[in-house]
């Protein structure tokens, strides 16, 4: 596929490194003169890491090209990841310039982290092939990719950025609601506010803090996120018991970590167990278990060497 | 060294494995009939996992003891390690007991996860070598435990438990306040927290937003926990340059999910970015970001055995 960058920074040349190692042709946009060097010093220093991951990766090869006119730039793209700057009327401006000039069905994404599709798109003829897919940095390393439709996204649109965010081993999921700070980001937001508070109010240090969330949460959760965590963390029980044991002591630690509360109530938990059983529900709980375990250590032992370096 | 755990239930279990692993004699009081076998039954699903880690375990070898009598199970103990029911009255009667037949040197460490070391010694006469070591299940796979003195914990029983957790391979942080929910359990809740109130407002899936955080922040987090990455995230320019570029975005963000926003004022800015540095400031941003990269490539690969087998 022809895909085009528009601009060349450390997202826009990450996400790059990745499309080449999936045999996409690049064509990178950006008005810097000095783009292309910058662009190829950045790939050199990714190359290796592309090369552990099985993917062999060329800068100076004939699939990367540097075009500073942006009508030449996306004349041919299939696809055009969008990176420039988090400016509201840029990127209204820029759209309206890319569809003027594009092929009709050419698929179009911003990695914008905060500028909604609906909100960029107000300009577009045809805004219905126009939406967000925001990667967590940087992208060639980092799986996630979050999927986030306009109000006038068609589903076609959504299903052929899923499917092109796969076909590059990334993990998209898709958002239903056009939300401030996306899943991940929110949910690192308040992870974030907590440990401000508790070395704030002297509990612990910076450094103890972060050894506590690498050693036991960061671990846990690279197997597994918060929800198939809490259906093992229930036992035999699954969910169903999680809930039952620690419901309301977790609402009574929101209310001392002045939280307002998110209230478990009988029918929040009944959707959340159904979805639960509905995405798990194919193995018991000991064969969960025992891949989670299996996960960990797995996960111990490919810690272990790089960190014996520092 | 003898090491009396007391309760053996699945983190007594856990507890007596690494234990046992590590070389220390092991004596189990437990009052229930059946508890040898259940243990050994359990100490026999742990073996493989501890020997993948690099330890023998034998669950029959004469390490091993079950003494439903109290004052002798602890009568030669070096440590205790308490894991009975989560009840005050139980656990204040237990210490009296403990320490009325215990050497007088013996450390007293409870695996509670929210009754504090101040109320459980309340009835002891020597409270001071009396505190919390909590971990994170299970304590033979996950590396954090919590240790949190009560008020009137001496420093020299801290430096112990640090000790004896540290030679049993765990990473320990000491906390300098009894908070409810300790580090990890707060930092855990405002994520559960979030994660609730984004499937309940149907932005995305229960499965979804796991994938979102096994992909992204569980991965991150396994490498570095929030300042280190935090840290990472402001490129060249470190913290100070994170919080330039982020710490106007993340209050706004708290708002938004109806958090109390914790105030990121110069000063609190000024005393983390000080932490920071005396934790991290012995490597360049480069030197760090390369060994997060090299770990995310271990684990990634780690990943992925196991999950083919999904």
């Amino acid at each position: 596929m022809n895909v085009t960058v528009i601009g060349g920074g450390l997202i826009g040349t990450s996400w790059a490194a990745l499309f080449l190692a999936h045999g996409h042709r690049v064509c990178i946009h950006d008005v810097a003169p000095d783009v292309a060097s910058r662009v190829r010093t950045e790939l050199r220093r990714i190359q290796p890491f592309m090369l552990q991951l099985g993917h062999s990766l060329d800068p100076e090869g004939p699939g990367l090209s540097f075009e500073a006119d942006l009508p030449r730039a996306v004349g041919q793209a299939d696809v055009v990841q969008e990176c420039g700057p988090e400016r509201l009327t840029f990127k209204q401006a820029l759209w309206a310039n890319v569809e003027a000039h594009c092929k009709p069905e050419a698929l179009l994404l911003s990695s914008s982290s905060g500028i909604t599709a609906s909100m960029q798109s107000r300009k577009m003829k045809s805004p219905q092939r126009m939406l967000v897919g925001h990667p967590f940095n940087p992208p060639h390393l980092v799986p996630l990719v979050e999927v986030v439709p306009g109000k006038r996204t068609s589903e076609d649109a959504v299903r052929r950025a899923r499917e092109f965010y796969a076909g590059l081993g990334k993990r998209p999921i898709v958002l239903r609601k056009e939300i401030p700070g996306f899943v991940a980001n929110r949910i690192q937001a308040a992870m974030i506010r907590e440990s401000v508070a508790l070395v704030r109010q002297g509990v612990v240090s910076v450094e103890d803090l972060d050894i506590a969330v690498q050693s036991s949460l960061g671990l846990r959760w690279a197997t597994g996120g918060p929800f198939k965590s809490a259906h093992l963390g229930g036992g035999a029980g699954g969910i169903q018991a999680f809930f039952q044991q620690f419901a309301t002591g977790l609402q009574l630690l929101w209310l001392h970590m002045r939280l307002r509360p998110v209230l478990l109530t009988g029918r929040t938990k009944q959707a959340l167990i159904a979805q639960v059983k509905q995405s798990y529900g194919g193995l018991s709980i000991d064969e969960l278990a025992s891949i989670r375990d299996q996960q960990q250590i797995a996960l111990l032992h490919a810690l272990q060497a790089p960190t014996d370096k520092e």
